[in-house]
């Protein structure tokens, strides 16, 4: 028999076009904190686990951030990204992606850093609603690039994490995917350069969804399709 | 007599942090004409001719864009832009390094393909007020990345455009120093990655202007210091 595979998605840059407008929500949160951040640095940020971010700012800005602190920062950031969230669309076929692999009976999941209402949000616009398997921060003890949010997904699935493919578009999912012992693929829809992403382990590198889809068998998906 | 050389600078990402307002005010217009493009590809384009920006589109979407729809799309974004100009800050080191220039005797010029009313913002933000010397879309016939902007900057201070570090965050900057026969240099904070500037000619790649006058030596400027 042979081995089932699986699909893993990160949400943010992967499925859904909300990269600019969390780097910009982040910019503002912290400037509500007197701390002025370029938004590039913040971009290159975007992905990873929040308590990470934090400790990112310490080297940037020269001293601690208090726990209480972090965890405003952390509320303004989703306060202004669910401000923003009218913006946001799904990434060129994103929707598509998803029902071929349904079609296909290939599962998947999305695995996202984000807090459980950013991504709840994130799924509207997909318009994927509740049948989605999501991993969100609150269902593990850490964020990307540990390896958790990618395990719990495959535990969820059922299906070894070795067999599962997981797309992201930031070095933070490729490295979790990495320790997870699971295949990175990345997009370039979040923005990074594609030279980051296949330097942090990327094996295949798409524009964005549409494109890895024009591609599946490139991932080892033989595809069903609709007569 | 040893050779003078002077800096010219591109604005947007590269001494004002205004990228990523950039970007969605662009995506703001675009959809106003119900045209949809992902952040990524809109981030890749800024910083090159409006003309060029509209010939891309034509491919992206498929079909020509008028040259009315092409004025107003442009009107459309400069409106967008300017209503995000209160969240756009300079860039760390930006003034710094003007200052360090001007105290040592080094000419600089900023060239961008913005137009003027945009580029006078920005000027406004970095805090250097009228007496920059600055080159603008209307003062050329094209924009990046023909290099035309930087040819007429190094002329504007007098200085052969072979002897002029030309400092960008984007491809196109590089392509039009290169272009242009100056040495171009190049900085992330515009949210490019290195490898993409590297591959697009840029003789070494610095963080962003903070970084550029720490290292200005590399980039041969003697520079003078304050007692």
């Amino acid at each position: 028999m042979r081995a089932k595979t699986a699909f893993v998605f990160d949400l943010d840059g992967t499925l859904v076009d909300s990269v600019y407008q969390h780097v910009l929500a982040w910019q503002e949160a912290l400037e509500q904190f007197g701390i002025r951040l370029s938004a590039w640095r913040i971009h290159r940020r975007v992905g990873m686990s929040g308590g990470l971010f934090v400790a990112a700012l310490r080297r940037e800005i020269g001293e601690p951030v208090s726990p209480e602190d972090a965890g405003r920062l952390q509320q303004l950031h989703a306060e202004g990204y669910l401000r923003r969230i009218g913006e946001v669309r799904a990434l060129p076929g994103a929707k598509e992606l998803l029902d071929a692999l349904t079609r296909s009976g290939v599962p998947w999941a999305i695995a996202t850093s984000a807090p459980r209402q950013s991504a709840a949000k994130g799924l509207e616009v997909l318009g994927v609603g509740e049948k989605a398997t999501l991993i969100t921060r609150q269902d593990v003890e850490h964020a990307k690039p540990d390896p958790d949010l990618f395990i719990a997904a495959a535990e969820r699935l059922g299906i070894g994490v070795a067999h599962c493919v997981v797309v992201g578009d930031s070095v933070w999912d490729l490295l979790a995917a990495r320790r997870a012992g699971a295949l990175g693929v990345g997009l370039l829809s979040g923005g990074y350069g594609e030279d980051e992403l296949i330097r942090a382990g990327s094996y295949r590198v798409y524009a964005d969804p549409a494109d890895l889809l024009e591609h599946l068998d490139e991932v080892g998906v033989r595809q069903a399709f609709d007569a």
